[in-house]
């Protein structure tokens, strides 16, 4: 299906090759594009923009609905990319030394898609182009590009400004394995990093974190391609937007570069992304568009989110000299403009496997290290490089956490591990860790695997996506905060679990124990957002132990993302009880009783302690008969067969289920009959841990009478076993 | 209380009153705090820095902890904000035409504490000081400001650079009201709104957001106060920023001040902040200033977040020739340099009423209008404007909520309403409306009340909390996009919830139902988040009447946050069956059975239609006695007695209970034993709406035949009750 269709005065369009400077006046039609002074396009090219354009626009009039706008004010910066810039090999699309695109603006995917095609991607048929917006569950283009099809590098837009981030990722974790791996005439690893962002990736900040730590980190193997269309969906950006976007970035360390007609000018825009491959820093193309160019609607918002409309593209291909009547045209001289991709492909990694093969000779060690590590998976033992055992003394899970992490981070180079600016509380730095800095700055290497986000929550998980999608399993980024502060990366932290993407979040200072820092830093409500999440592990361990058990399934988990959640105060060690293994199963029985029990009290985390305590004062004092069960984990036990979920909780047996966890209470409704838990209707409070504890009952004489009047109320009213109950508890200020 | 202490050395420190050049070799010891070139500082200021420092460094030694070291660094700026530049009332802290204080880095907090005692606030005591970090419950000095105590005009930090934001939204605030209730020579309105950042602040997303966006709204009674100590908890900024932040301002539109000696240059902040009221733009003001200046630890990330140390601490009092034994000591000299200050206020509000008098005279009708939104009440017919009935054709909820809030928005004033560049999609803007914008621009002014917040959610979010926190019930904002984007939102709608604002947060394109935009935007687990949340409204109604109760409810919540959460697609209206009054109780019943049930259906939201024709089917091809409940809203069933809540649910009497909701299930068990639902470990997926809806067995036959299957299995196996079950099921790709 090479051509399915022609255009019409095909010949009349004859242009010289190159340098041809098109005037303004082109076409007396209100809604045709400006085109700015001289531009450099070729008569082929020229086809090939115009094909581009009544492509897309018919893609989206098929199934009325879709993006048009965005993607064919783009074409000349797809031609630049895909025919002239980028190295990549269209029949090999996983050649791990290829140059990454990113489509941060992903509402216009259909850009991507149809370069795709035309480029010689296999699985993008023609068919398939025609899927979008289809009813297709098989289709290969959705709605935004989803990482699982060949081609797509990150699942983006939507949520915008991600997909700069990712391009960060992306951009470090190429410089990292340059710095590990190049040596002097052997660069095994040369990939570029491109990534297109619209007006609305430049506004959110998570894209604004992202720039200005690209900047500071040098990253010149990336390069931003700003379709600078000043539309969005409420109209012209000047409505919010009256920034001087050029300065902002060079104030943030980044180099800058305009196109004036970035809707034709291919000659102008190659040179400056082919200019960007040299530059120091990281660059910025400033590519001055019209959304929706060529048409009535050209300019204009309603270009963005909807089909044109079927007068709007019978118009346009009048306009570009394509028979109105014919539907999805390919001419034979576009398809012919793109044909030499794949070849070309073959011979840029033929090329890089000779590089390799020298390399291999040059550097045995190395290269049998690098092969290793494209395999991505880890080494055999690592689960022996976790302490058996730890000390005995009280200690918080957030320094546990080390004690398990240090000796797995010095000898597994997959692991690229950053904080959110809390180096000094979160453990994650081990001892003979380097910082990943520019090599400029004197204070590491791009080999360093610390990486210094800054006060960037949402970036730094955002960009932690992208250094996992660079390879499959080459890396696993680990991010730490302040588990308060996973809800500012939370947007990024799910398009992470999205993506099957194995990201081990080290979230500190659960539960209202972080105390002094008050109900702002108190995650009374997040776990609740993290346990409904899917293909994430929220896993909150209850001591050193339970702590290892956490790190072992999380590193386990290789296409799932996880967060570790511990305290930051000292528990003791449920030495005898806690059992690392049963983490793994989510929950497990702590203790049982013959015969049959009174009560099962579940324990939580940095709350575990208190459930065992209370248990223990519940048998002596009061001769009662209580079970115990750790429940590290809810997406872990879920994933048990039922009759081992039954044997945890006995719930079959009547017997009734308490849960004691510092948070609101939503979500163990599931596993228990009442919680001694945060009311649903109140936030923390700014006290001092221990203090903050006391002051809402989680204290075991407290815990112990209401557990007690629970069970006296249930034997006076049965029907309660029907509610799930909230026994909380809160002091009277004063 | 007036002198707790007296400095050592008193006598010897007189210096010149002003613009005394101090050299940099004033003092030997290496710690010492650099100061640029020639300053200019009285000897009094000079005892009041020092004082303040002290008094600092014994308030955190207290207790072993707190952040001592940016609230040193940063006294020079106190006292130019307190003593000289702002305009308020310390005996009358809620005059509303004071200038507000917001202190985004909020660490610092002990900074304003003690400015707020030095100048003479009735509440914050010396006592109250003392009870920072301490075990009081009653304490007005917790670990960071919040909003509930006098002087504090939003809760900040923690999570950083909300105060940037908030600081944007009481800039606007004011300048709404003044452009609204301002007329020549009548200047009833002219606060101006300061804000404290530290370097995290002007790093995170949110921050960086509310800037661009200040300085497109030319927000010229704004002035942002840069603590530029280059260090955070890591160690230096440079670590992680290298950026031209001066540069960066400028580009967004900001008039940019550089202070070179922040630590003691009095007379050229406070030159810098009373010029920066003169501005045409927001004013930046870079202080260079030293985080724990004068210590040995100064200049170091150590001085950050832990107490200095009693060494320390001693040392700087010898520096500055106070006795090292005494403790907490303010000078008569100190206390006199502020004993002015409330009188100094009383003065400004007496003078303020004046013209309000005049004001009165002069426009009687505008000063009624104005004395009346003061007030903060509503007009008394609100409820009246609401349309009594809909169209009974079906209609997105998304577009219901427009009929039900327009005729609102219309009338009344205190509707600050925005969007985060969906304004085409969720139906917030009504006819008569006008943009807020600078007048410059042409596009609309001040007085405007339609917010184009740009692609911001998060910004939108935190300046919204701003826009409320102004004055108590004077505005009630309210922000729109997509219910996804909302996670990019929820940092900020927890703190609006955490500070008892009314926000009313309108979220459209809730379910899977949204569509072929794909799973980055359908918001499957987001729910969970919202219903744990306290303080704040989770509402999705079921049709138009529900849509009208779930507004209702979010007014009425005068000092509650709420989510109104809409259908992107059309729903029947559910006439005779759904009511508005319904909404109220959160959850109530639709159809009732005669006899004993064999199930109870919840419906929730876009699905409640699903319920009632799933149930309609069961009773007439299965001959079974269904009883339907419509549950829009768990937060206000939760408030309702238990006896409502068992007449709702009727769980005591056996009959199984199953909610349809295309969200993961958790948080309904408390409610139900078993969930049509989407599974808890998958994400949605790119398809129409209808068949997103189909493709996870959204329609009456898969639910019809589950439920039956549930039913029969829950007959085999009784024990079944005892497990919550998710029905959940997805077609196989292909």
């Amino acid at each position: 299906m090479s051509s399915i269709g022609v255009p019409l005065g095909g010949q009349s369009m004859q242009l010289p090759d190159a340098d041809y400077k098109l005037t303004n006046d082109k076409t007396k039609d209100q809604a045709a594009s400006k085109r700015c002074g001289s531009i450099r396009l070729s008569s082929e090219e020229e086809l090939v923009l115009k094909s581009f354009r009544v492509l897309i626009a018919d893609l989206c009039q098929q199934f009325g609905g879709g993006h048009p706008g965005g993607a064919m004010g783009i074409a000349a910066i797809g031609v630049a990319l895909w025919k002239y810039v980028m190295r990549y090999a269209p029949h090999d699309p996983d050649w791990i030394n290829r140059d990454r695109f990113v489509l941060s603006n992903g509402h216009t995917c259909l850009f991507q898609y149809c370069f795709l095609h035309l480029t010689g991607y296999k699985t993008m048929t023609f068919e398939q182009l025609k899927s979008y917006h289809s009813d297709r569950t098989d289709s290969l283009c959705p709605g935004h590009p989803e990482i699982e099809h060949e081609g797509i590098e990150v699942t983006t837009a939507g949520p915008l400004g991600q997909g700069i981030a990712n391009a960060v990722g992306l951009a470090m974790a190429s410089k990292h394995l340059a710095a590990s791996f190049n040596r002097p005439g052997f660069n095994v690893v040369s990939d570029h990093i491109w990534c297109m962002v619209g007006d609305a990736c430049l506004q959110e900040g998570v894209g604004l974190e992202a720039i200005s730590f690209a900047g500071h980190m040098r990253l010149n193997n990336l390069t931003l391609i700003y379709d600078n269309n000043q539309i969005t969906c409420d109209g012209p950006v000047s409505l919010t937007n009256t920034e001087d976007i050029n300065a902002k970035m060079r104030a943030c360390g980044w180099n800058v570069v305009e196109i004036a007609d970035g809707c034709w000018d291919v000659g102008a825009i190659t040179q400056a992304l082919e200019a960007s491959r040299r530059s120091p820093l990281p660059t910025f193309v400033n590519c001055h568009t019209v959304i929706g160019v060529d048409t009535a609607v050209a300019g204009d918002a309603v270009a963005h989110g909807a089909a044109l409309g079927s007068e709007t593209v019978i118009s346009l291909k009048r306009l570009y000299g394509f028979d109105p009547e014919q539907r999805y045209i390919i001419p034979d001289t576009v398809r012919d403009f793109f044909s030499g991709l794949p070849s070309q492909g073959e011979s840029l990694v033929a090329e890089w496997n000779q590089t390799l093969q020298r390399y291999s000779q040059a550097f045995p060690d190395l290269a049998e290290e690098y092969a290793r590590r494209m395999e991505g998976d880890l080494q055999d033992n690592w689960e022996s490089l976790i302490p058996d055992a730890f000390p005995s003394t009280p200690t918080p899970t957030r320094a546990a956490s080390g004690l398990v992490f240090h000796p797995l981070a010095e000898r597994l180079d997959q692991f690229l591990v950053g904080t959110a600016d809390l180096a000094p509380s979160v453990y994650m730095s081990w001892k003979s860790k380097e910082d990943f800095e520019p090599p400029c700055l004197g204070t590491g290497s791009y080999a360093g695997r610390f990486i210094h986000y800054g006060v960037r929550e949402h970036a730094m998980a955002a960009i932690s996506n992208g250094l996992a999608a660079y390879h499959p399993g080459i890396f696993i980024p680990v991010t730490s905060s302040f588990f308060m502060f996973y809800l500012y990366a939370a947007p990024a932290v799910r398009m992470g679990a999205l993506q099957h993407l194995q990201i081990i979040h080290a979230a500190t200072h659960d539960s209202i124990g972080m105390g002094e820092d008050g109900p702002t830093h108190q995650p009374i409500e997040l776990a609740a957002l993290y346990r409904a999440m899917p293909n994430l592990l929220y896993i909150r361990p209850g001591d050193s132990e339970e702590t290892a058990g956490a790190w072992i399934e999380a590193i386990r988990a290789r296409h799932t993302s996880s967060i570790i959640s511990t305290s930051r105060h000292a528990l003791p060690q449920l030495t005898g009880l806690a059992k690392r293994t049963g983490v793994a199963k989510g929950a497990y029985i702590l203790e049982e009783v013959t015969g049959t029990a009174d009560l099962t009290l579940i324990g939580v985390g940095a709350e575990l302690n208190l459930a065992i305590s209370v248990a223990a004062e519940l048998r002596s004092s009061h001769d009662l008969k209580v079970r115990t069960v750790s429940f590290p984990c809810q997406q872990l036990f879920e994933a048990q067969p039922r009759r081992y979920q039954r044997e945890v909780l006995q719930r079959q047996s009547g017997v009734p289920v308490v849960v004691i966890e510092a948070y609101a209470a939503n979500g163990w409704e599931r596993y228990a009959d009442a919680a001694v838990c945060m009311s649903s209707n109140r936030f923390g409070k700014s006290l001092p841990g221990p203090k903050a504890y006391e002051y809402f009952g989680f204290d075991v004489p407290s815990i112990v009478a209401r557990v007690r009047g629970y069970l006296e109320d249930l034997r006076v009213d049965p029907d309660l076993k029907h509610d799930f109950v909230e026994l909380t508890y809160a002091k009277t200020d004063g």
